[in-house]
């Protein structure tokens, strides 16, 4: 099944628009892809007429051309008939917002057996029913919640598909945007009628090029579709993560009402993902910090090289003795060592820095340059560190309180890194008046994260994909 | 010790102002205490003068008044003198900002030997050395970061100990400010070398009135100190809650170069601060999450009146199915129980919302309301399961994705809340043109997070600290 048409339509029809209700969802659609996207737009009205200006249409076969792409946000009934239409007129792809199918049970059943009756017939890309469909810019956005109350992402390397389109909006993309990751393209799957987690992975990971991470929000697998996935996923070059749930009792009761999905064995699964090199974050937080890490590191401009961290060997340099002790009471939980420096790199580490901080500071590993310090120290430091080989990567416990950090430290550190390719992940405290150091760093891929945990998880995702690589290519055997 | 003149001095003096350089330490500590806070200040510069129009005394001694305290900024040995002044003149504090002392080992722990010597001498409550140490509004701020630089949390109900002044500035008060928690008063100890955690435990639970909750970050107990630290906070009507660094090899490794603690076992550590009733919170979230319901819980306008969450029966309303999903997920690893309803309460529940969502909601526990969702949808139900008893908490994850949802929907929820007096917690997401919702909720004291993760950890710290208040009362015995 083709999913081109889907995702990069060149024209798209919008069925089930109000003319008395401003936030019907069919109307939210046609107008947000009128004025905000870059796509031929055509609206159905049965009786015709316009909204907004906006010419709309009596009927599919008064179009003066066949859409890409029909989205039908109307009653289940009503929706089976357009579907019908799709098939007779050969629209090769429809996203059906509406639900009433498969979720309800009983009768809704038989509908989503017809619709799926007709779609695999009739070869149409049939996404949901019971979904907010497909967000995939610059062309064209199904989802019926307005553009001004949700947030958009920036375009990136990653493709989102989530089973639950709360999920898809607000802890992927409201995230996103908080922590700068890039999307590819968006899908919220609904009840996965046609299009399911296996089309999609053969998809982003065979035939789209904009994509390089692969992002899945399951409640569970479509019935028999489990085998063909995780053998897809050990066979892509893009990275897999699926974060799952209803691992619990309490979850599975919640996914059933949500999306009827039969949760499985957790246990079974995780372990199922993990020998076929699925990366599965623990919580959101991990699964957010992966993908920003993951998503700088597919970017044209990655400032690490070809260098990697594959032993999890690394320096931390701080100005805040706290931050850097609950930053090494973390490393071991991550699979990650502070590299031991050598007395004669201790005295060298000592003569780089400024004569005030020099006596107070600190040169083992944490490095503690204290609030004495200066941007010039920790360029300094950061060089030498660069140079030393066992060192496989640089956390920078960056706060920009004391005196006299300057707002230059970010293109300082990002010049270094730029030129030394060792990699450096940065922690800064989220704050709008240190932006300007945040964005000289992501400018240069170089990515930063706004609490300790993060820091460290980033350099363990790191380290994950290296091995996960390495897994793939046969580099590497199971231990 | 009387500390009552170290954080509500009516008169202070700083030395160690140079008149060169504007981000001396010294100098910083003058100037925002004279422009920022209410208090007296003299600023000291042997040869006198003025800096920025504040008149300079040559000597304490030529000071028209004794003051409160004397903040030093200077190296070690002039500070000894100046401490030794503090004695002759009968000054009762002083804040010692610089380092030099037990620290770096060797002469430096001689040197602090002196200090504590003239300290207990003469009954000087002396803060530091090597420290940050007071903020406590509106008096008195000796943090020589600069205030533009730091974010300054609101008064509130929370006092700060902290062994780092980095993570006082930056863990807390910036992350407080983020959450709107308050703060009473904030310490940095440094070495400790007089007032330590014990006597400040002490004065926050035995004498100052504006605190309720005292939060510590540790890196070790004072030798010989954790008895007495133990048995006060058993003791204590206020909620004792340590926070602590180096519990793993690598991180106290890293702490005896920060602040030559020795960090003990922490397996016998955390079992003794759990047999007197000290809060441990596991990460820096579940820190903040626990400050910010207590501190909403110390407020005159408690809204859940007398209600407490004892055995964590919770019911969830969700707009979102995967929001439901991953929260009910959560909440057996803190504690929680999802309530059943029986079939008549659910019916009950569904012919309280609109006919488009009715169809497509799920009244199982979670609540799923759906993106078809209005604010009476969410009052109505919110009302009605206020008055199931069996259900101690409501948790609401409010997306105001849907078109539905209008800017009332945050007042609502508040006048129901504070009508009813049943414990309910929000999610709502972390989006500034939300901050309305979120503010609305805030202003009735109803605790609004920004993770599914962190509202359920909210829930079970309730729940935590109602266990706790019965344990103290001798209501309950360990299990």
């Amino acid at each position: 099944m083709d999913l081109e048409k889907l995702f990069k339509p060149k024209s798209i029809a919008v069925v089930g628009i109000s003319k008395k209700n401003p936030l019907s969802p069919g109307r939210i659609i046609l107008l947000k892809n009128v004025f905000e996207m870059d796509v031929k737009v055509f609206g159905i009205y049965p009786g015709g007429g316009e909204i907004e200006g906006i010419r709309l249409y009596n009927r599919l076969d008064e179009l003066p051309e066949i859409p890409d792409l029909l989205v039908i946000a109307l009653e289940p009934n009503a929706t089976l008939e357009y579907v019908q239409d799709c098939a007779e007129l050969g629209i090769p792809s429809s996203v059906i917002i509406g639900g009433g199918f498969a979720e309800i049970g009983g009768k809704g059943k038989k509908r989503q057996e017809k619709l799926q009756k007709i779609a695999f017939e009739n070869d149409i890309a049939l996404l949901g029913p019971n979904c907010l469909g497909v967000y995939a810019p610059p062309r064209v956005d199904t989802i019926f919640l307005p553009t001004e109350r949700i947030t958009r992402p920036k375009k990136g390397s990653v493709a989102l598909i989530s089973q639950s389109g709360g999920v898809l909006v607000d802890m992927f993309f409201e995230k996103f945007h908080e922590r700068n990751i890039g999307v590819s393209t968006a899908v919220s799957i609904g009840n996965r009628a046609v299009v399911d987690e296996v089309m999609l992975l053969e998809y982003f990971s065979q035939v789209d090029q904009e994509t390089s991470n692969i992002a899945f929000y399951l409640e569970g697998f479509k019935e028999g579709k489990s085998r063909d996935f995780l053998q897809l996923a050990k066979e892509s070059e893009d990275t897999v993560i699926v974060y799952y749930g209803g691992k619990t009792r309490e979850g599975k009761v919640a996914t059933q009402s949500h999306t009827a999905s039969l949760a499985g064995n957790y246990n079974i699964i995780y372990n199922a993902l993990r020998q076929h090199l699925i990366i599965q974050p623990h919580s959101e937080t991990e699964l957010l910090t992966s993908l920003k890490v993951y998503d700088v590191l597919s970017q044209r401009r990655n400032p690490f090289g070809n260098n990697v961290v594959t032993y999890g060997n690394v320096a931390i340099i701080s100005v805040s003795g706290g931050h850097a002790v609950l930053a090494s009471d973390m490393l071991k939980k991550y699979g990650l060592n502070a590299v031991r420096f050598s007395p004669q790199e201790k005295r060298h580490l000592k003569s780089l820095v400024n004569p005030t901080a020099k006596e107070i500071a600190s040169f083992n590993n944490p490095i503690d340059l204290t609030g004495s310090v200066l941007d010039t120290d920790i360029e300094d430091v950061i060089r030498y560190l660069s140079d030393v080989e066992r060192i496989e990567c640089i956390i920078v416990l960056l706060l920009p309180y004391p005196p006299n950090i300057s707002f230059q430290i970010g293109r300082r550190i990002a010049n270094i890194v730029t030129s030394k390719n060792k990699p450096v992940v940065c922690f800064i405290p989220y704050v709008s008046k240190y932006s300007l150091i945040i964005e000289s760093l992501e400018l240069a891929n170089i990515p930063v994260f706004h609490s300790i945990k993060e820091t460290v998880q980033a350099v363990s995702a790191l380290k994950h994909r290296t091995r996960i690589n390495n897994l793939k290519k046969g580099n590497l055997s199971w231990e």
